[in-house]
């Protein structure tokens, strides 16, 4: 059955062998189901071919005929993924997608529009009242907002942790900031540290085969259970952990790929970058020991899952409100100190995310070229001279036999070389641009954090301005404000610390990869002209 | 005064601070001087700038007006080039050119269509009759000819050669062939060896800085007497040695260049490959012998040049008629051995040839490559690499000032490698790239020496089945062509060992070259490694 008709605005070529229907830039196509999940619906085309393509491929055609469609009835529970031990949670997963994906504009907007609302407390209050599945719903449409804004979510979430409007909040877990120096402050570091090893991607399919996708193993090294997390599983992670922690710059998630999800080489690739994420978290004084990652880590029952996704959704501690649990140093800050140590890091960050940007560019630029251009040329070298070697084998009673295999030996040498510069770039330049991009995603939340600190100051400046307002609360503000500034102090630090290790040993693998590289072709090289002496 | 009127074919850009003058196609020019010699002449354009410009690029307008213009009257000799002991016979030179350039068409062509004029024996008979400058006009047609079609010139003096109608002339050098074993007939080796250096390219000037040149100084090892030399007198020496020697494939000279004479890389670049040349023609048995080549090189003396020079002029014993000094086995060859042998040597130049010219490609092009595309993509690592340790370096506190600089240094050493990268090319690919210019231009020549030698086998065999021909002119025919077929061999038995040789060697240092760059390559990124250490 139909559920609404939408025409495709981009061509899309479906995998061949694949439940997936290729779809040309202005073909209508009737949507017959948009409870596919991660980003897929199916339909039919004109020509009666049925198949999946992605839902941000096609927009809806508003035809004047029959009235407009609501969401499909949910499937039971019991008709997904069964007897799959770590897909038994997509069934709510892929409704919580579906129903978003058919949620209409105008109420997102309408969140935009209401500055005076509450809106990183939306664990509070409200909740309650909304079904669960609108709760999810509600939540997904403003994290995708603040994403595109430095929104009034920001600075209201902000107000409500300034003025101390949440009350009675349990706090488990306390993150503590020492004093390292007068001018370095220090998130205090993780009491027992462990690393996360993500390794064997594997295919595994639902439905009966129509979709399949990749889950990716974990084993944390205090436990040394594995758990099985598909990259919808992170996704889902990193928007709680942004949610959460505004005051902590998050290493992003690789981007997601719509063609080309299969291929062996971008498998292992993303594995690659999963582990970079994993590392960064792992090594984070606040991220590490927050209860959703280590929901995510060590859950590897349903019933459990769904319970601490549940909580974690419902985690009223977010945004600015995390500061709740930050215990900072109980020295008032000089405001005029705090003004030139931001200005300097938001002009320092905003440089070395410049100059990150263009490197990033340089390495995927070189990478391509090694694989394309640098590889054509070096075998275009090989085979001239291979050809002239050839060419003077030709010569009856073969003379000269040995001079011609000399000169196709140096053909084969620079085609050998072409193929090592093809592969190096994998093992140079691949990395290095990993290590970038990871780092531009940390270094892009910086203008929020900076500017949320920025809102806070203002804000408790505002207060010590206005008489009506009591010492005691005022004193209140001024420390809550201190807290969130010792935060992002400690933040900046670690970052600078993390940067510092991790570019020092990334510029030496990248170095001593090259090294490698030009080594072997001066082997081969040498191998060759040996047979000229 | 204006001579005659030109209209520009092409652009032509002067020299600036030099007495060019450039030219637009279409303009026309009112040409003041066509005696400046070295393919330029002299004018005057529409603005009333005067100057001088390549004859190639301009065309005579045949105006309905005046009368066509006589030669102009020739300078007196002492106005030319006085006190330049090398440039003394520039006089004579520059005439033979002005009159040549004047020269008209019509009576070039005649000559291309007179096929039963002997016109290979051009220093026979008729030459008396005409003038020095007339004689100097016709030879310089003919040769020019010549070079475009494989044409009647070398089937007549062929058939002179054949029938032996050359009588009576002293053969004073004999060049001998000698039987190496069944398949192999070699020039007797050059009974005393030596080399020629070819140094010190000097920039000269003549007629008051209107003109200047290049002179190169040539040092023959059996004299140790420098002798100075510019690119036309290497011209016009290879001039004769073409007209001499139709069944030596000589080797060519570096390409004639308008644009960027005086940069001193294109002058050294020349003096190399004139060097090449020289070498070539030292080793050849035939040639390091000859008269006009050791006149050419011992000749300090501006009389004894005159002389020297007329008299290779008159030579008689030019194309096939040059096989009259050549001592062959006595052994009459087998009819089927020499078809085969020379079918398979035109299939084997052939295949060498289109090999040599894709290599001589991708040398030209890797040339290029390494001097813009490489050097500016390792100019863009270096610069990526460099602007990140700047913006780490402006982190405040200096705190990591030691990664910093360690990235800057990171980005210095791929700037050097771009260098390395632009410097390497004129050390590797471009010597390749002049080895296989000589030799390439080599087997160009060989077309028609194999296409002379099937017209002498089938001239042979029309005598033979012309019963009105005595036997006794019959076997003499048959001696001739036997002669010129060992000749043959011989050429080729000494072109495959020089090539042989040569090859071998230019490989060898071509590798040896790379495996210096890229062992450069790795010491440096290995020093900048260490820091990281």
């Amino acid at each position: 059955m139909a559920l609404f008709k939408v025409q495709a605005l981009y061509d899309f070529e479906g995998e061949s062998n694949s439940a997936e229907l290729s779809i040309v830039a202005g073909e209508v196509l009737s949507v017959t189901r948009v409870d596919i999940g991660e980003g897929w619906w199916e339909g039919l085309n004109s020509r009666g071919q049925s198949g999946l393509f992605p839902e941000a491929y096609v927009q809806k055609v508003e035809d004047s005929g029959p009235p407009s469609v609501p969401p499909p009835a949910l499937p039971p529970q019991s008709d997904w993924g069964a007897g799959q031990q770590d897909d038994d949670w997509d069934d709510e997963w892929d409704n919580d997608d579906t129903y978003s994906e058919v949620t209409n504009n105008t109420q997102r907007e309408a969140y935009a529009h209401e500055p005076n609302q509450n809106q990183y407390s939306y664990g509070s209050g409200q909740v309650d009242n909304v079904s669960e599945s609108n709760f999810s719903v509600d939540n997904k449409a403003q994290h995708k907002k603040s994403l595109n804004i430095f929104s009034s979510y920001v600075k209201s979430g902000l107000e409500s942790y300034i003025f101390g409007t949440l009350k009675d909040i349990p706090l488990h877990t306390k993150v503590r900031i020492f004093r390292e120096n007068d001018n370095v402050f220090r998130w205090e570091l993780i009491s027992e540290p462990y690393t996360v090893q993500v390794t064997s991607p594997k295919k595994a399919s639902k439905m009966g085969g129509l979709k399949s996708f990749i889950a990716y193993q974990l084993t944390p090294s205090f436990t040394g259970i594995e758990v099985s997390r598909r990259y919808k599983h992170f996704d889902w992670l990193h928007n709680r952990l942004s949610e959460k922690f505004n005051i902590v710059a998050l290493p992003p998630l690789p981007d997601k790929q719509i063609s080309g999800r299969y291929e062996e080489h971008f498998i292992e690739h993303r594995r690659v970058q999963l582990q970079e994420f994993v590392n960064y978290v792992c090594r984070h004084p606040v991220l590490s020991t927050c209860d959703v990652w280590r929901h995510f880590l060590t859950c590897t029952n349903d019933k459990q899952w769904k319970e601490g996704k549940r909580k974690a959704e419902r985690d009223q501690l977010v945004g600015a409100n995390f500061c709740l649990c930050v215990e900072a140093p109980d020295k008032d800050l000089l405001a005029s100190t705090i003004e030139s140590k931001i200005d300097s890091s938001i002009s320092y960050i905003n440089q070395v995310d410049q100059c990150m940007k263009a490197l990033m560019q340089t390495a995927t630029d070189q990478q391509k070229k090694c694989e394309n251009l640098y590889k054509r040329e070096h075998t275009k070298i090989g085979e001239s001279f291979f050809s002239l070697g050839v060419a003077f084998e030709s010569r009856e009673g073969g003379l000269f036999s040995d001079l011609a295999t000399d000169i196709k030996k140096i053909g084969t040498t620079y085609i050998e070389i072409a193929k090592l510069c093809e592969d190096q770039a994998k093992i140079d330049w691949q990395p290095l641009t990993d290590k970038l991009y990871l780092y531009r995603g940390i270094t892009s939340s910086y203008p929020d954090i900076f500017s949320m600190q920025k809102h806070a100051e203002q804000k408790k400046k505002e207060c010590e301005r206005n008489s009506q307002i009591p010492l005691v609360q005022i004193t209140e503000v001024r420390k809550r404000t201190d807290v969130l500034t010792y935060s992002v102090f400690a933040e900046l630090d670690h970052f600078q610390n993390e940067m510092n290790t991790e570019f020092k040993s990334a510029m030496k693998s990248f170095l001593q990869e090259q090294v490698n590289y030009y080594q072997n072709i001066v082997s081969r090289l040498e191998d060759t002209l040996r047979r000229f002496e």
